[in-house]
């Protein structure tokens, strides 16, 4: 098989034992320790649709990979798969300026296709922090999530055509730039977020939106989580560039502020919500308005940029992993509504297993997306798995999300149940099955065992 | 069966013989003309599922139907076929104010839906001419589009959860509030748009939008189809609320005028727009630009509703229907900035065929979507499949959609392969095997045979 792979791909396109390089074994993760059997680099399409023919043959598992930033281990070779990276097939085909729509190969790194959108005076509306490792088309099969939700959705969102091959090499080619189109099931939508389980995407059609006007950052304080509410119906309702609206309870809040050269609220309120939208008057009224009802007790509206981004830091926490070793970041989803009904009772759950952890909370509220951040100290991956358990079973309870963004992968996959029922599993395994009958691709993850 | 199924759901829940109404025989496009073998009205989920299991073990082809507006077909019942309405499953179960979403049963009336969320202080944006009979359940399988794609997208793009029930009676309920869900294979957007063949959809939550302000309506001439694409570039640029931007080409603007009482444009311009966004300084301000750069030769702004209702006479074609005898409306996509030169390229081929047609364009430009009005003088069935055949071979020399909005069901099923691959459509198939084995769910629509 590895002779046939070879002839198929050129010295470059299939490398082998010392020539795979290391990132080529886990994902961001850090969970993967297996070296694939060997590392397929094509460069085309017809190149990924030959090597994939050959691994189907021999019944060979195959994992496909983008820039290796997950969080889930959806990305890792198991011990004698094949690893298939989509990193040689990259470059921008086209921006279509009156469809308002580019043409990206998988294996493009998002901050590129980001600039080139913007050098045609275009916003690709995908963001988030790995900008500059991940690909589109890692971007597509996780159905990335990020800065930009609020306003543009997640990445299935703004998919506009797909081009994913078969696990037998067949390539299904939709590259349409229509908005409109009811012609039937919707492939792209079941490549996205499938996690290299159905198909290996290769192209995309990705719509871009205009370019945003200039953004005014406001952090406030709130005496309650009814206030977050409160200020999030006024904000929807009177700000149409809303583009941010982070929440942190005041335990995440006071933690990573502490961690920060200088406080921005001396006396860390019970929840402080990070807001930007377009600058300008409605954003000044929405404040006057918020203060006068008491939703807001305290505001501070950044002057510059780099005011701004010390907002940020808080919110991104970005000194907490060195503060708190093995810190666990949870990512779920509730109805916007009960998130802090589930934060109180997360919290309760993993202090009442964990007295000593660290808990807090922080999320976009506005896309019902939290974050938990735990430490437990001294705990290790019996802790973890604990920690999880809890966790998720609260979740299952409020049913909500095990998953809002970094998906299944091998890390999720045995608390997928308390997201989805057993007749879903079902319905998703019939799915795998009549797309990929040998089960070749990415296999283990995200459907866990029967 | 028929005994199994009176059982299961009562005498109002089974109806045979007269006592079907003619209603349940065709949807509007008054192609069907089979009674069916018996018209199931569940009441609840529950009895949808017992109804499919009684049909699926007898084996007998379910036709599931809306409030019958569909325009291909889609839901007209084959000799022999049992068919099952969710209009008794009706009914907006919950507005979640903070979560922006509304749970609703299929069987709702779009209209009644809209209303309920108006009235709790939101736009439910889905919204079609067909609104005071559609059900909020077709609307999703159909994956409607309508008035409001520009702003908020199609149905799928507004459904945040879905509860389906399979050929075999397995319900399949994810009624989740939630914005961001990465938790395996999508379900929701494997059913929207299936138009019945893999599911019967019982509920769904939907999301919510707040409410619109005042709006601005223009009637705009300009001087050819670039112009229409600048016009365009600029309104996406500026005005942040844009929810309408309508071009009539001059030929279908000049006959649907010339119906009206009172012509808006003494001498119609090769293309007219009809632009709707927000009132204030920036629709102003985008005119003056647009006037100084030539790209409006003439604009009318709609001083009061009456006036611009004046302007969607024209748009709408109101009296079309009466003035060409058998007019056939074409709905197809193509990417924004060819949809002119497809204009020329059908109208030469549908003229060469037919020189005595009547052929013109109008369209959802923002949103790809061309309509073709064509009307053969005394053409009947033959020359409608020849139209038929003839524009949608220039669809596919394009790469565009034949079904922007009005889906496939049996009308267009023949054409499907104009816009879908031989591997997508046995992608397709597989896909309607792995769910629907015994193959029961709407036979014979949508998938052609193979």
């Amino acid at each position: 098989m590895l002779e046939e792979l070879r002839a198929a791909l050129g010295p470059q396109g299939c490398l082998t034992g010392v020539d795979v390089p290391e990132a080529a074994l886990s994902d961001a993760s850090r969970s993967g320790r297996d070296l694939p059997l060997a590392l397929l680099r094509p460069a085309t399409v017809e190149e990924v649709s030959r090597a994939l023919a050959i691994c189907h043959r021999h019944g060979a598992p195959v994992v496909p990979q983008g820039g290796m930033t997950g969080l889930a281990g959806g990305a890792n070779p198991a011990p004698g798969a094949i690893a298939l990276s989509l990193s040689r097939l990259s470059g921008v085909e086209e921006i279509d300026a009156d469809a308002m729509a580019m043409v990206v190969r998988a294996g493009t790194v998002l901050e590129v296709a980001q600039k080139a959108a913007e050098a045609a005076g275009f916003l690709l509306p995908i963001d988030l922090g790995a900008r500059g490792s991940c690909q589109i088309g890692g971007n597509i099969a996780t159905n990335a999530g990020g800065l930009r939700v609020i306003r543009d959705g997640m990445a299935r969102d703004n998919l506009l055509g797909i081009e994913a091959v078969l696990a037998d090499g067949t390539v299904l080619s939709r590259l349409t730039k229509v908005v409109k189109n009811n012609t039937g099931y919707d492939l792209r939508h079941l490549f996205a977020g499938s996690e290299g389980t159905l198909g290996v995407i290769t192209r995309a059609v990705i719509r871009l939106r205009p370019l945003p006007g200039p953004r005014g950052t406001v952090l406030a304080a709130l005496p309650d989580f009814a206030s977050v509410l409160r200020l999030l119906a006024l904000a929807r309702a009177t700000l149409p560039g809303l583009s941010a609206f982070e929440a942190m309870w005041r335990d995440y809040f006071a933690f990573s502020q502490s961690l920060l050269p200088a406080p921005l609220f001396a006396d860390p309120p019970p929840f402080s919500v990070i807001l930007e939208a377009e600058a300008g008057e409605a954003l000044e009224r929405l404040l006057e308005t918020a203060f006068e009802a008491g939703v807001v007790s305290d505001a501070l509206i950044a002057q510059s940029l780099a005011e701004a981004r010390r907002f940020w830091a808080v919110r991104e926490g970005i000194e907490m992993d060195a503060a708190l070793p093995g810190l666990i970041n949870l990512d779920v989803s509730l109805a916007t509504g009960r998130l802090d009904d589930f934060a109180q009772a997360c919290r309760a759950a993993l202090l009442a297993r964990f007295p000593e952890a660290h808990v807090s909370f922080f999320g976009h509220v506005a896309d019902s997306n939290l974050h938990v951040a735990v430490a437990v100290p001294g705990g290790g991956e019996t802790a973890a798995h604990t920690v999880d358990a809890t966790a998720y079973g609260v979740v299952q309870d409020f049913g909500g999300s095990i998953s809002a963004e970094h998906g299944i992968g091998t890390l999720k996959r045995d608390w997928l149940g308390c997201s989805r029922s057993g007749a879903e599993l079902a319905a998703m395994r019939s799915i795998k099955t009549a797309l990929d009958p040998k089960g070749i691709l990415n296999p283990g993850k995200l459907l866990p065992p029967e």
